[in-house]
């Protein structure tokens, strides 16, 4: 049993253990052809990648190899694909970029840094289990994020294609400084740009049809499709080592360092991370949501179950491989994990294999990177962040709710105003600020009874049986301090300007919880009713709210009852007040109409 | 129409013009009679709250005049008294002294700026209805806020009393400060401070109960009593005259200007204003629950309502007024607004005859004040704030919410350690923080129907009738981003691994809200318990909800039906169920105990 029980904590921090033990000759050999195909597609990516985020070709190699490792033995996804991904290649530049100046030493030095507090952060929110957090980026922040980031990487990379010098973390600098500098435009390089990009476009969307019209199976079909980016790497490495086009201006990537990654431990400087802090916790974050809802996508697809603390400690583990082994901050990829899947990847052994191809790439293949113009990595970036760019999801968030489209909206233009750290920070604030604010002024109803039922609802919208003495108000939202004044304004309203009534409801069916603030307030009203004549009752209060008001004087001093339902409430205090009437009286129920 | 149309416009924004109209000759008496007590106490608290803000004495005076005539004009409550009070002098003290050294012009300046700045948030929240910010504030956090000001100040007076030189914005700089100066304590003036003391507790506990004894009525009683301050103040100034105690080293208030305020136009200097910005927010909004809460009790003694957003407007309309006449921020205040309230002021014009006492005192009476000892109006700010201390409310808090508690020691504690800005940031950072925790985790109960009723309860607590084939789960939280997917996880851990369950119904009496993000959970969690075999359905839907629902594709891919109430949905779904079965089986429905 105490074997047992060890081995449990351990396949709970090591999944690798619980897969690794059936793992047999079948599952090696998809593993082995998914990883075939990924790693042909990850190279020209990583390569293209770390153009985005300001650092040498080599870094994307090498963010390729170690974090795939790391994460093969500490993640729980079995499809998941990790290695530089867009949006954080696009976010570690602005970090960095405003640390040390692009392509000095320092500039690799803050990024590997970058990589190890991002894995750091990881690894700490994992084990204090604190994946919860990132569930505090709503949806229409992170579409919204996303949308904005892939328009600023897409602008950023326009330069390459023009072939011309410019600088900006956000749309307007970038707009900027690439409209002052157009005359500077080198022909050759955008012939190559603009070919590439629309070989890249078309192959994208008409190759694979059209391969399967001739007769490719569909599995094939899409490794080809995939190979698209090599293909123009291909091509374009060829025409520029034959033309010469280097000659003409053309940047090509030039010499790439042979060999494994080095190994080093990033540099310890108190000023550099606290500077880097901030941003890593940004990384960390936006990495962590991109990538858990890749894996849980995927995983539902298998009817598998990923556990997002340890998915934060595995992404954790890659990120801290990343920066030991010169490379950058890493996470989960939409398109390399869904190819991944779809070829078949069945265990996070395929990652390892694809590691194992990206170091050979990096032993043997660099010399052939040599004539790759940049303009044709350019091209593979915007083609593959500009299908991120999802416009339409404005329109639906609008006529779904206005203040989820308020955040995605703002979230879009400071990302593109005012760079990416702004953007998230401002969707964020703001989605939680119109929370509150909502909630600070709730919806209320005064309910009646639906005919032939036990069923209370709002007297405006329903036909339902109310009484003149006994008025149900229904607060829709759990009481704490935002809302308690409200509530209270609310209940003097309807209730002390009224002579007639005699009892008041407070119907809880919708209050979750009451906190000390609002508990004053309940003790006002109390009070203020009772100068004014009217009995204050509850109704269906719930258990863990009931649990509550009972450790405090409050139902000493309530001058009605707690009824368990709204029905007995009604049912009650109805008959009460009839007892109480002289008989000439007409009946004290009516139909409230719409 | 027109005339009276404007006439209410202009009633809103000038309530004076509501009371104006019909102000009578008893009113007069009454408002006279409580603003000579008012006076009397004031004129003491005017000099020794300038004193704790660093200010010289004659500007405490100076901030009781104009205000208290510019709140006559604007202000909603009919007892409120304004004027410079502990909690804001402190937060004067702490904002003025990170930009200015104390004694010198540039320190007035900067309080002065600092009261201009107030006015203007204060009536720009007014005009533009933000009043309910204010109750992002909880209870327990101004609570906690309200008593740790109250140590800060008490020991920030100890100097004064021991007669020796400290400094210090926080709990343990006093102490270290005055730790360390002890040695050079000043006896004679530690004598006065003491006495002093003495008989102000004394007066505070004894005195109106000895005068009651003797034979005075209550009311004359009351005014004698709150009279001990002005004679602490006379006896101090005779006793320090006569015995020439100022050569002993006893520290005097010495010649303070005599004349009316000086009118002037704040400085405006764009350096000064941006960093007295925030400290002139947490002013305005601290000064605003203070005041705005004593009105509201001292309002509803009366059946009297008061408008907060003019509140808003009469408060930023008393500081403009401070500022322009050599004052600094101003607030409503706990202490004199009672006695204004008890001494039977009937309208805001007793505030105004209130400030004419004051005038007269700032032009006769200041000669007299040469030899007050500064010891005594310590002894007085001592007094005054102890009873703002209450640490029972910590034990209360506790016993009732956790969270609650947690915020408020966070209060107490940051405000003693860090200062008062520290402090109240944080009791609100975590107070919100904490909310928003609580509402990612909710509770969610699987209910059943209490027998003999369409009531439905949490199976754990309740005796109720429940399915194996039909669950209902009531989830207590407005679904929005920070809990969706804690439901999808929710759900799938209860349905997908129990093949029993057919019907799956979400019981929505409690949810509020349904953002874009749940939506996109409720749609994941349909498609998967459609994968699985089991229709999902809601009950009791509320009205908002159900409407912005309507305008989405949800309810087209709904596998399942939307119940107007729980019961209607178990009857249908169980009749289902049982229809669906063979004969032989037992019937679906079972009591399930607690």
């Amino acid at each position: 049993m105490k074997t047992s029980g060890f081995l449990a904590r351990a396949e709970r921090w090591l999944p690798i253990l619980q897969w690794g033990r059936s793992y047999g000759r079948e599952t090696a050999v998809n593993d082995l052809v998914a990883a075939v195909i990924v790693t042909i597609m990850l190279i020209p990516q990583s390569l293209a990648y770390a153009l985005l985020a300001g650092l040498p070709p080599e870094v994307g190699l090498y963010a390729s190899i170690l974090p795939l490792v790391a994460y093969a033995i500490f993640g729980t996804s079995r499809a998941l694909a990790v290695g530089p991904v867009a949006v954080v290649s696009l976010m570690t530049a602005t970090a960095v970029g405003q640390v040390a100046a692009q392509g000095t030493a320092d500039y690799l030095t803050a990024a590997i840094v970058l990589a190890f507090l991002s894995g750091l952060i990881l690894v700490a929110l994992g084990v204090f289990r604190l994946g919860f957090l990132a569930n505090f980026l709503s949806h229409p922040v992170i579409g919204g994020f996303i949308t904005a980031s892939g328009l600023i990487i897409a602008a950023s990379q326009l330069k390459h294609i023009l072939g011309i010098q410019a600088s900006g973390h956000n749309l307007l600098d970038l707009a900027i400084s690439i409209g002052g500098r157009l005359g500077e435009t080198n022909w050759p390089t955008l012939a190559i740009g603009l070919g590439a990009l629309a070989f890249l476009f078309w192959v994208r969307k008409n190759l694979k049809p059209l391969l399967l019209r001739v007769g490719l199976n569909r599995r094939l079909a899409d490794v080809v499709a995939k190979a698209g980016p090599v293909m123009a790497v291909a091509v374009t490495i060829g025409l520029t080592a034959g033309l010469g086009l280097q000659e003409a201006g053309v940047k090509i990537v030039g010499q790439v360092p042979q060999g494994l990654p080095p190994f080093a431990v990033p540099l310890f400087d108190a000023g550099l991370w606290q500077q880097l802090l901030v941003p890593a916790l940004l990384i960390s974050v936006v990495g962590f949501v991109e990538s858990v809802s890749v894996a849980q996508t995927l995983a539902a697809k298998k009817r598998q179950r990923i556990d997002p603390d340890q998915e934060l400690v595995g992404l954790g583990a890659s990120n801290i491989a990343a920066s030991v082994s010169g490379g950058y901050p890493v996470t989960g990829g939409f398109a390399r994990s869904v190819v991944n899947f779809d070829a078949g990847a069945e265990t996070p052994a395929a990652g390892a294999f694809t590691a194992v191809g990206i170091a050979l790439a990096t032993l043997f293949l660099t010399p052939l990177l040599y004539f790759l113009p940049t303009a044709t990595l350019a091209a593979t970036i915007i083609v593959a962040v500009l299908s991120l760019v999802d416009l339409r999801a404005l329109k639906r968030t609008w006529d779904y709710s206005k203040a989820d489209f308020a955040a995605m909206a703002a979230t879009i233009l400071l990302t593109l105003g005012y760079g990416v750290e702004a953007g998230i920070i401002a969707g964020v604030v703001l989605s939680l600020a119109l929370y509150l604010f909502k909630t600070s002024r709730p919806h209320i109803a005064i309910v009646g009874q639906v005919p032939g039922s036990e069923h209370f609802r709002n007297v405006k919208r329903h036909k339902v049986i109310t009484s003149e003495q006994v008025v149900t108000l229904r607060v829709d939202e759990s009481l704490y301090f935002a809302n308690a004044r409200f509530l209270e304004d609310k209940v003097y309203d309807l209730v002390i300007g009224d002579p007639k009534v005699r009892h008041f409801v407070l119907m809880c069916s919708a209050v979750n919880e009451i906190d000390a603030s609002a508990l004053e307030s309940l003790e006002a009203i109390n009070h203020r009713l009772q100068d004014a004549g009217v009995s204050f009752h509850l109704s269906e209060v719930k258990g863990p709210v009931m649990d509550r008001l009972k450790r405090s004087h409050f139902l000493d001093q309530l001058t009605g009852r707690v009824f368990l339902s709204q029905y007995d409430a009604f049912r009650a205090l109805a008959a009460d007040v009839s007892r109480d009437l002289p008989p000439a009286k007409p009946r004290d129920t009516q139909v409230a109409a719409k």
